[in-house]
């Protein structure tokens, strides 16, 4: 079973907190909302705009996100769990 | 006794939670906005935009959809239950 | 005595609660914005846009009418009720 | 002493309760927003867009309108009270 | 010492209540948004679009207005009180 | 040490109220927004429209701009306290 | 590793309190919102609009800038602590 994304969507597999630690990023603990790290998944394919144009996503399936702890919406496909958030909350891509 | 939606409206038929652990998705009992699944019954034509171009939905006749709980307004057709909710409600289209 | 809505405003008859039942449409008894049925009166010339456009409303005078409950304002005409709401505000077109 | 609206504002001379019961329209004693007539005494030349262009309003003098009972700002012309409203709170126009 | 408004604002020399009475204007003692008299000061010379046009004021230095109780800002100069104001605060012009 | 404001920011010197009493400002004592009298020490470049025009700000260096009493932000540079707002919180220009 | 944030995002290492003494720079200590110090480590690609374009960031990498003490979101990598925020936050770029 396979999800695709409507629009500016994305499909994010969220990575556990241990393997963050272990990818070097640390969230802090304090009351700030925190970033999340994750695997895309898939991508919609892009927002339509009022003028008839596709804004395509910039980020694509593999890449490793930045995004706010809030961001999206829980789904479970096939016993795992998934985010779908808008591109716009995310952050950023890390490399390397 | 037909429904034709307006706009970007989408006419949703809610597939029932057995259904649901069947195909596999599982909502997880959070606090969180919980996704719905459903099959699309009837699309609108699409949103007109300011300059007079209509935005076509994306989603048609048949695709089963993901969309947010408290996503669209109930009616009951018939006898049955159904959901109107605009494009933007539809998180993504289930495959396979 | 008339009433000529204006820009994108749609004057509609509503229909009452046992007639609804007859036709199939039951409102299910919900906290939930419930839809309501009606028969459209008198259509807008539309909503003229920013770049001088008009977006000519797509429903039409005899068109059945689903609406969220608390769409538009009351007025009484000649002793009978009636509905002045925006086209946006209309849900779908009931067929057949 | 005249008023010459600005933009797209409209000066309307209220219709009193009496007379409204005359013309066949009475508004129901809800909590809703309650519609009101009035007769158009003076259009403003219309909204400029960011184009540069100008909408220039639908309604004309003497027209008889509906709007809503909290549109617009009271104002008392020698010893007359009127409303100066914007077009977009005229809900229509009553004809015949 | 003189004040040049920027963008799309006016300077405004506020009519006292004496002088209202004598021009006719009764502001009505109610929980409404009162309009208020004034005079044109100095007008700035037009909001710039997006686009780059820009949105020259319909009012003129010397113009009689009329606008809301709450609209603008006061500011004194050399002992005087002014107010600064948006044109889309202003509701209309008065004449004769 | 210097800052060059981005966009539409503009760099500020609030003029102390001793100074405003000399030129004729005086702010009145109420619970309204007060204006605020200073000069301008460095202008942005001007906003990036969403055609990609620049919207160039209409101040410049040295002009002595009235603004809001709540405009911007305070920044303290070489020991000198200033405030950077955007050109929209500036009501106006003094001159003479 | 790195971040290479997305849209008008700007990766920023935050200047501490200590050094920012040192370069002149002191945060009154008001209920304000205080500005802050970083320098610019990567900067997104630029906002795409709905025409298409793209809005490059007028800040670059190295830029000394000032920006809100709320903006942006935490990050740790390899246990530094960045920030992210989008180029508006950023009320200007420090020179000298």
């Amino acid at each position: 079973m396979k999800i695709r994304p409507l629009q500016d969507r994305i499909l994010v597999k969220r990575i556990e907190a241990e393997e963050k630690t272990a990818s070097g990023i640390i969230i802090p603990d304090t009351a700030k909302e925190k970033p999340m790290e994750g695997n895309v998944i898939a991508v919609g394919p892009g927002k339509q705009t009022e003028s008839g144009n596709k804004i395509v996503p910039t980020v694509k399936d593999g890449d490793r996100v930045l995004f706010s702890k809030y961001a999206g919406t829980d789904v479970k496909i096939d016993g795992e769990e998934y985010l779908i958030m808008r591109e716009d909350d995310i952050l950023g891509v890390i490399e390397g």
